[in-house]
């Protein structure tokens, strides 16, 4: 019920998903907007629609709606995943309202203080994303959050990304681990002790983007800074491309013969093809797209919600933990 | 004597400013150096070369190297911003170390607790900036600095940058104002009860771009990684467009056919156009080039310095603190 363009879009991207994928959809929400959106012929017999009355609006307090809208459609849904009903959940509507009920209805895994929000930036190397967290979750974090965050991070780069001993960077303004406040300072010495993952070092700004790193971990606050300059900026050039190819004679007939180009550089670009951002922390796989989401991000969001349970990511950040406390 | 491309490209620049700005060039280093960089046929008269035997590499520790070294390039240059001898200072060198000169040399102005580094960004709409500060001199920062950079930024985009009435925006994690950490939360306070400054509100990552802000404020670490990661994605797309629009026989044909526009793209996204960096609070007009400055960077940044001393942006931020003791 979440996001700009639900149902409709949530639930084609959600029915290409069970065809492509052969993932089982349910659908939460309102029965009747859904059916409205379910293409004339679908089998009704291959969707499950789960009634869920209520819905939390975009601009709602997320911690008290989620407590008081019991029945809205993201605690229907969180639920359906604490009850094994359901492997994981995506929503598109208010993600503080879906963090805040991921942590009330499935809480928190043993060992995580605070979960945080990744996303996927696309990087200079094609095909070698690079992780990012926390992005927005926590607007203060202690190096230990900052620890947890890269241990969390690793895991699922390695085991829903690929990745062979992701490279992990702490995002700060310097190399040097004598760099940054006090917080940096002391979550670098952390994250250089901590033999569960692979640091490699500080990560500038400059080096997001570059392919060099496999996971960053930052506060929420810095995060959320850069995912949305990131996202911006991305339209902000293709706007730029936009007004001054087409310049002029040449810059028609060059632009004209160079609009398939354009459309893969778009495609390299575009968040989108990322699938969102995901919870981690959290007892259950939870993903959370853009309001903005269409159907292709509500797609690619459930094709990796699908590799982080195929690959057990929760089971392996658990085992971190476990491990952690046996031998220490 | 700083940066990558000293003492040639620097000398490239100042001549051309001398020669297309009518100002006076002090250069200040090593004499032979920079004789040698001179072109052949230069009127040394007309070309001042102020002797420093020493300079500070880019490894050194700042505050100490800007100590030990008396007579290190950069303080020589501070020092005839001091006796008056200068009008403004420009260096391409450690930026540590440009700061820590300034601050130690010319002292910081009445009623600033600490100079911030501000830079210029471009926007999406062509020909309208915007000055974000501190990109890198604080990494923490009280609410109490991110007012007083909002009014020392608010004057330099009114007198430098030509902005009428200069709408002052804090970088934060969302529109309203009990988003962010605490310091946020209290700078927004600050800044809307502030009557010397437009404060029209947060800015959030996406709003950086946008246009819709001439001043955003924010702390040195949010500035730094911004900085630095605008810088990149430039250079990031860039390949990415050098390597996808010549695929193919048509996507051959067109780039031929775009080079012009292409670079004209290149000059709008580029950061050297817009002249580097300023330290803002201290009692001088600094200038602070990157490392890689080239003779475009100089010339625009020392056209910029220009701005700066035709418009008594110094005195113009010590009046904003004067009028403020009065009033208060």
């Amino acid at each position: 019920m979440g996001g700009d363009h639900a149902p409709g879009e949530i639930v084609a991207g959600a029915l290409r998903a069970r065809e492509e994928l052969g993932v089982d959809i349910l659908l939460v929400g309102d029965p009747q907007q859904i059916e409205a959106a379910l293409p004339p012929k679908t089998n009704l017999g291959q969707v499950e629609i789960v009634t869920a009355q209520e819905a939390i609006a975009m601009d709602e307090e997320p911690l008290n709606a989620v407590r008081r809208k019991r029945k809205a459609s993201i605690n229907v849904a969180m639920d359906l995943v604490k009850q094994q009903k359901a492997d994981a959940v995506f929503s598109a509507g208010h993600s503080g309202a879906a963090m805040a009920s991921a942590l009330l209805r499935l809480g928190r895994l043993p060992g995580i203080d605070r979960p945080a929000i990744g996303t996927v930036f696309p990087t200079i190397i094609a095909g070698k994303p690079v992780l990012v967290l926390d992005v927005g979750a926590n607007v203060d974090c202690r190096p230990k959050f900052l620890e947890q965050f890269a241990v969390m991070g690793s895991a699922y780069s390695q085991y829903v990304l690929g990745t062979n001993e992701p490279k992990v960077g702490l995002l700060n303004i310097g190399e040097e681990e004598s760099k940054g406040n006090d917080a940096a300072v002391r979550a670098h010495q952390m994250l250089r002790e901590n033999s569960q993952i692979n640091f490699i070092g500080n990560a500038e700004g400059r080096d997001v983007l570059s392919g060099r790193f496999d996971v960053i971990v930052c506060d929420g606050f810095v995060g959320n800074v850069l995912l949305k300059f990131a996202e911006a900026v991305g339209e902000v050039i293709l706007q730029i491309l936009r007004e001054e190819l087409p310049q002029g004679l040449h810059g028609q007939i060059g632009s004209a013969l160079l609009k398939p180009n354009l459309k893969r550089i778009k495609q390299r670009m575009d968040h989108a093809e990322h699938g969102g951002a995901l919870l981690l922390g959290v007892a259950g796989v939870c993903f959370i797209g853009h309001g903005s989401s269409q159907a292709p991000s509500i797609f690619n969001a459930i094709r990796m919600a699908k590799e982080a349970v195929d690959n057990q990511v929760i089971q392996r950040i658990q085992s971190q933990y476990i491990l952690e406390r046996e031998s220490g």
